[in-house]
């Protein structure tokens, strides 16, 4: 089914706010957050994600409820505490301000304890670069990841996003996952009964295997053996070490610097949140020199990189962000597509809650 | 041969000093770091780096006469504009200034332009580390690593180095090139007439190959094709993206906010410095928190993944810095081991300044 862009947005704000309990603010930013994942094409982190976060509500892990609260300043710092509220309004009053700070004084770094699910990293990054300051984003998340010569999930995908702003509409904007995949992956290909590529996983000895069914078995177990790669695979011969370094490193920005639970302690104890973590960072950029040369030199390294010799078989080379900013466009002109487990999960939201059916686009 | 810590450290200051005209002050933190590398068992960036050093001073890349100097200051930034002096100097410079404004006002950045080559980026984060900051020291490099669907060398081996201090002696200390292994590698098994591992670099066409010395002509040549991949290697099925994104990142936080050279263009005209440039981080832990408890809570995360479940034939999981550490106890007790080709080249040098021989340790 295709829907609208706006229809859309209306609509889970409709289901978080008359069906969930979500505050109108909670519920437009919750919206906004979910919907422009979908549209730009990474459903990982989309609508269907309701599911998970009306979870997070039953299961005492977020509420509605809680407002965070900054609870540390100094002139180039923010310490937040989420109150286990809803993520995407703890990122948006986390980011915001934080973004305030480094306009006043040239750069701030903020991190949140107690926090939830925030949606696409990209998007705060973004956020705070469309307000003219290079940012990061991290956050960590339940545990998922085995660590170089491990075989237990340990670390989240603890992601990371930087954005860069170029000159006129153009920005840097990468957003990764530490690990070689998103879980969504081996998802797909367990649903289709089909091997996966080596080197995303490892089973419960700690060797690679592309059976999906067996990793997703292994997920819903007791057993906490057996998980994701971090980029660079399996042993260190390609690197696996280094993305194992990487989340690590978020993994210590967001938990050990908030004073909060790092990824094995979180989605505990129904009833006392979930107690993710995030770190942020914003700097202005005029800090480094004239603001519109600065710009000037992000855009042209990217036009160089951009034009520069193709591999045989490819005729174009991506800059981060590219790939979504062009599927967000379509979106916003031809429709967002929902598959068809989410557009059965909304109608059977939209029947439960009373609400009117979301319309197909013309 | 076995060479002293101090023995290796005091000859090298020599052939800097008395050999290549290094000031007393360039010649020493040069032959700290160089040797440093060396005991850490990283000789990629070691003493072996010392006919690079020259050859940058003869080809006019850097010069023993310039001292760098900011040319922009704000609360909480430096630029630091590098003269093409001495690598090593000019970041110690930076980084120290660096550190200096970060325990006064809580944090600070730090983009450096026209400097040069400044040995293994993670004893820069560790500097700072150990005056108690949280630091980041990326550089770009010439350019070496070919982006995700390209086949032209464009992007340095941009490393990131990240330091974290938990407590006690302990740190976190990541030091990664972007590329999946560093050049050196490759050297190794064009030496010894090996295929390499698939997945390291790619041909002028831009596929993957195992022809070491294919690739050695091809950075010989006056072509621009062929080269490392990123961290995640060829394509996106296992990250490339990923990798090329954090490589592409270091050179836009080097270059674009110094508004120096971006990794083609370094090392361009005889007489007019390397233009290397790098960027530089260090924030005060207690911005966050108290500052103790932080750096428990890193400890505790830091013990925790070394206590984790190993995989099926390995008894160790290592956190990063910590390989590099004990190697660096080993060497200074029971001495550095140079290869044969490092211990020929300071053979050379001594007979060629005039210096007494370097001693093997009994």
């Amino acid at each position: 089914m295709i829907v609208s862009y706006d229809g859309l947005t209306r609509h889970v704000m409709d289901i978080l706010e008359k069906g969930l309990g979500y505050t109108e603010s909670q519920a437009r930013i919750t919206a906004e957050v979910l919907v422009e994942a979908d549209a730009r094409a990474v459903p990982s982190h989309g609508v269907a994600r309701l599911a998970f976060y009306r979870k997070n509500l039953e299961g005492g892990f977020a509420f509605t409820d809680r407002e965070p609260q900054v609870v540390r300043e100094t002139p180039v710092s923010l310490v937040v505490d989420g109150k286990s509220g809803i993520g995407p309004s703890v990122a948006a009053f986390s980011m915001d301000r934080c973004v305030d700070k480094a306009l006043e004084i040239g750069t701030c770094s903020c991190v949140v304890r107690d926090s939830n699910h925030y949606g696409m990293a990209g998007l705060w990054a973004e956020r705070a670069a469309k307000r003219g300051c290079m940012a990061v984003a991290m956050t960590n998340t339940r545990k998922c990841c085995i660590v170089t010569f491990g075989k237990e999930r340990l670390l989240g995908t603890n992601p990371i996003a930087v954005a860069i702003p170029g000159s006129g509409e153009e920005m840097f904007l990468l957003d990764m996952a530490t690990p070689v995949v998103a879980h969504g992956k081996v998802e797909v290909y367990d649903r289709r009964k089909k091997p996966m590529p080596l080197g995303w996983v490892v089973d419960e000895t700690g060797s690679v295997t592309d059976d999906a069914s067996h990793i997703e078995d292994l997920f819903k177990s007791e057993s906490s053996l057996g998980g994701h790669l971090f980029l660079g695979g399996e042993g260190e011969e390609l690197g696996g070490h280094k993305g194992y370094g990487l989340g690590l490193m978020v993994e210590l920005l967001c938990s050990a610097l908030s004073l909060g639970r790092w990824s094995p302690e979180t989605f505990q104890e129904p009833g006392s949140g979930s107690g993710i973590t995030h770190y942020f960072a914003a700097t202005r950029l005029d800090v480094f020199g004239d603001e519109s040369a600065i710009k000037d030199s992000v855009s042209s390294i990217l036009e160089s990189v951009r034009r520069s010799e193709k591999a045989d078989g490819h005729d174009r080379i991506f800059i981060h962000g590219e790939k979504e900013r062009e599927a967000r466009e379509r979106a916003v002109r031809e429709g967002i597509e929902l598959d068809r487990a989410t557009e059965d999960m909304l109608r059977r939201y939209s029947d439960e809650f009373g609400l009117t059916q979301l319309e197909e686009l013309k």
